[in-house]
C-alpha cells in the first residue's frame, strides 16, 4: 500500500477542447487546480490561471521542475495554445517538458481498478471523433489502440469486435449521439460529466516519462490535417509535406 | 443517450478534509472550479475563491438558485467553516441550501458504469474511519449502509462479508494501513489520488435533492462527538445532549 515517491514539483496544462485546466502537483500530491469550462478563449485566461495558482501556492515558476501538457489530439487552436505556453515556459525557466496525450488524460477519469477497455473520444466534427483504447495494468496506463481520427460509427463497428467490456468516455454531443443508432452490446458510455480533464492526473502520467529531449521541435498531436492544409494540398498536387505547421 | 437537464445555477462547496474545493455548476454543466489542497486554513481561502470564481463565470451571488455543501463527515473544524459558509450565504442572497454526504462526493469519483460496492472512507484518527458504502443503480448513487465512525479492522470486517467486489476510495494514510495485514480479497483499494473530492459531482449530486426547509437548524454530520463533548459527559454523567454543537 505504499505509494511510489518522485520528487517533483509539476506545472500541468490541458487547453485540448472547451474546459481549461491548471494544476500544480508536488510528487503525488495535489496541490491546487483550477478548471474553467465557460465559452470564452483559453488564451485570455490560461497565464492568469498559472499565476494565481503560483501565488497561492507561494512557488516561483522556477520552483518547478517539469511543465507537463496535454500534446493533443483536440481543437487546433486548444492544443496550440497549451502547446506554445507549455514550450516557452519551459525554455524560458529551463526545466524539463513533457507532452502527454489528451485522450489518455480524460482515460485516467477511470479508475485503475477497473478491468475495462477504456475509450476515451472527443467529438472531431462531421461525425468523426478523436479516440483511443487504453487499459490500466497493475496501476500502469497502457496504450492498446494509438490515438486516431476516424469516424464515430467506424469506432464502434471496431469496439464491436473486441470481445470485452469497454467503456466510453467524453462528451457524447447531439451531433454524434443522431447519427448513431445504438451501441454495441459489450460498450458502455460514461456520463459526460466524467469526460472533464484532471489535470491533477495529467501531472501524474508525465511525472512518469522522458522528457523531450528537444523543446523547439515539440508540436501537437493533430492527428489529422488542417483545413488549410487540405486547401494547400489541393493547390499542389503530388507535394507532400510532412509537418505543414512547422513549415508554415 | 439524452441527459437529464435541470435549469439550476449552483455554487458547491466542499472543505471536509484537507482539499477545499469549490465549483459552479448550471444544469449539468461545470463552469468553473479550484481546489486547494495545502495545509492551510480553508477559513482563509473559501470566500476569496468563491468570489474570484464569480467573477470569472461573471455570475453575481444573486444569481445562483441553490448552495450545495459537503456536510460531514470529516474534519470537525472543516465541515464547521463549510457549512457556517453555506449558510450565511444561502440566509443572505435567500436561496435554497442543500446538504450532501462528504462521502457520498467521494463516492463519485468512480464512474456509474461500476458495479462494485463503492466504500469511501476519510481518518478520522486513532484507527478509526468514517466510511460508508454506496452503490450505482440506473445512473444514481444510493447509500448502501449508513456513513458511520468505526475501526478500520471493523470496516473490512463487515467488507469481508459482502459477497461482492468492493473498492475503497479514500486516502490510506500510513497511520491507518500500518495497522492491516491485508485487505480481505473482494476488496481493492483506489489509489489515493482518486480521494480528492470532485465539486463538480458534489452540485450533480446536490441538484437532485431537496433543499432543507429551514436554515438555522441545519448542522454538519459530525458522527461521533467531539472531545469537548467527552469532557462534558464526564463531568455531567447520566445527562444526555441530543446535539451538543448547537447547544452550546
Amino acid at each position: 500500500m505504499i505509494e511510489r515517491m518522485i520528487e517533483m514539483k509539476v506545472l500541468a496544462i490541458d487547453t485540448s477542447n472547451h474546459p481549461m485546466s491548471v494544476a500544480l502537483v508536488e510528487d503525488d500530491q495535489l496541490l491546487a487546480t483550477t478548471t474553467l469550462n465557460m465559452v470564452r478563449n483559453h488564451s485570455i485566461y490560461l497565464m492568469p490561471t498559472i499565476d494565481r495558482l503560483f501565488k497561492l501556492v507561494k512557488w516561483a515558476p522556477t520552483d518547478i521542475d517539469r511543465v507537463v501538457v496535454a500534446q493533443g489530439p483536440g481543437s487546433y487552436t486548444g492544443i496550440r495554445i497549451a502547446a506554445t505556453t507549455a514550450k516557452t515556459l519551459a525554455d524560458t525557466i529551463d526545466v524539463d517538458l513533457v507532452g502527454v496525450s489528451s485522450l489518455a488524460v480524460i482515460a485516467r477519469n477511470v479508475l485503475p481498478t477497473s478491468k475495462q477497455v477504456i475509450v476515451p473520444f472527443f467529438d472531431a466534427r462531421r461525425g468523426n471523433v478523436f479516440a483511443g483504447a487504453y487499459q490500466w495494468e497493475e496501476g500502469k496506463l497502457t496504450n492498446q489502440i494509438e490515438d486516431q481520427h476516424l469516424a464515430m460509427t467506424t469506432l464502434l463497428d471496431q469496439l464491436a469486435k473486441i470481445e470485452r467490456p469497454v467503456i466510453l468516455v467524453g462528451h457524447m454531443t447531439k451531433r454524434i449521439s443522431d447519427q448513431l443508432e445504438k451501441l454495441p452490446e459489450n460498450v458502455t458510455l460514461a456520463p459526460r460529466t466524467y469526460g472533464i480533464p484532471s489535470t491533477y492526473q495529467l501531472a501524474l502520467a508525465g511525472e512518469g516519462l522522458s522528457a523531450v529531449k528537444e523543446i523547439d521541435p515539440f508540436v501537437p498531436h493533430y492527428l489529422r490535417i488542417t483545413e488549410a492544409e487540405a486547401n494547400w494540398q489541393k493547390l499542389h498536387p503530388g507535394e507532400t509535406r510532412k509537418n505543414y505547421v512547422r513549415e508554415v
